[in-house]
């Protein structure tokens, strides 16, 4: 099997995802840790050998390949983890076997990044990282938006676990749909969603950290 | 093979990634056309039958599943599409079948969502559908920032066109990937970028066109 390596930012949610998903599949990982505030991901070296994009996390597969994009990294560790395991059939662990399963859990991993990060992380990063005396007019004029556009996110959400008897997002055990999800959807309480508006959710979040390997964020 | 609906709106670039993906399958795809000016995709019928989000595009399959997120339905498509005309060896067409290329596919398409279409699709949308006279301050303050955001996400992918000899974005055909991107990146003049700044993404532009199979946007 390849060596894995995550480029990544502890504070950030997407490269927790890679970390849970690696850690549920029994994959080791080594962790290279950046600063973004301190402009880590942005120096010459980043940029020159790592991704040009200055954005983490990156997962490298041995010494030479460089994969960005956090849903991406996971989708690679839990499709190559079930050839490497030899498992028969093959059925990667995390990532239905069944297309239509599989094109479900996609959904709800591009409307994890398209509905959600970009409302509830970005929210939380404003708050927790930067704080909100230091933000400029531009983005003071868009958290009423993201907190209403973070509202809505979280009602499908509730809706569609509220709607599955096993309580997982697809199916009937945790896929990486669940684990895109969870990463900004347990601390979302950070941007200043009151999480007990949503029951389903906040069970569902507890029913994840039950499953075998699990790890916190921090 | 089972029969497919595409629930969509013919401006929404979202909509056109997946007539234009069953095309160059040569999938057929039956068209319901719903105005999301004229809020038809928001009313009791919609949200009880064809998705509770009130979104376009859901690629309905067969009578009773309905599947939301465009990208997710490309894939899907795609991917049922080599089982369908029995392939062998199954490789599905527009999806790669090393897994590293599988990942590099959906890690361009992850990008598409969350740094492209967030930016450039919105943009669009608020300045052809809504008119710029009609924007609320909110919107009106987010300009600047998506203008930036967008030409970030164009230099992004003029940066990796350039650098690849066949001039895709993954490997040596079209993938999925050059599909979901080429959407909203082809009609970007719309919303106000000349991608006359951009010569590999032009140069992709045409290549695209030239795809056997492939149909205009409108």
């Amino acid at each position: 099997m390849d060596k894995f390596t995550l480029h990544e930012e502890p504070i950030s949610g997407n490269c927790y995802k890679v970390r849970l998903t690696a850690a549920l599949l029994g994959v080791p990982l080594n962790r290279r840790i950046y600063s973004i505030l301190h402009g880590e991901t942005r120096t010459a070296e980043f940029l020159q050998t790592v991704s040009s994009f200055g954005r983490v996390p990156v997962l490298q597969i041995g010494d030479s390949t460089f994969l960005p994009e956090s849903n991406a990294a996971c989708f690679y560790l839990a499709d190559t983890a079930a050839a490497a395991a030899s498992l028969s059939p093959k059925r990667p662990p995390l990532i239905p076997w069944d297309p239509l399963q599989r094109a479900e859990m996609l959904r709800w991993m591009f409307f994890e990044q398209n509905q959600h990060e970009v409302n509830i992380a970005t929210l939380r990063f404003w708050v927790l990282a930067i704080g909100r005396q230091n933000l400029d007019e531009s983005r003071l004029a868009q958290i009423e938006g993201k907190i209403s556009a973070g509202e809505q996110a979280l009602d499908c959400m509730e809706d569609h676990l509220a709607k599955n008897e096993y309580g997982w997002f697809v199916g009937d055990s945790i896929t990486l749909a669940d684990i895109c999800l969870f990463a900004y959807t347990h601390i979302a309480g950070d941007a200043g969603f009151n999480l007990s508006r949503w029951p389903s959710i906040l069970k569902w979040c507890e029913q994840v950290k039950q499953v075998q390997g699990y790890i916190p964020m921090n």
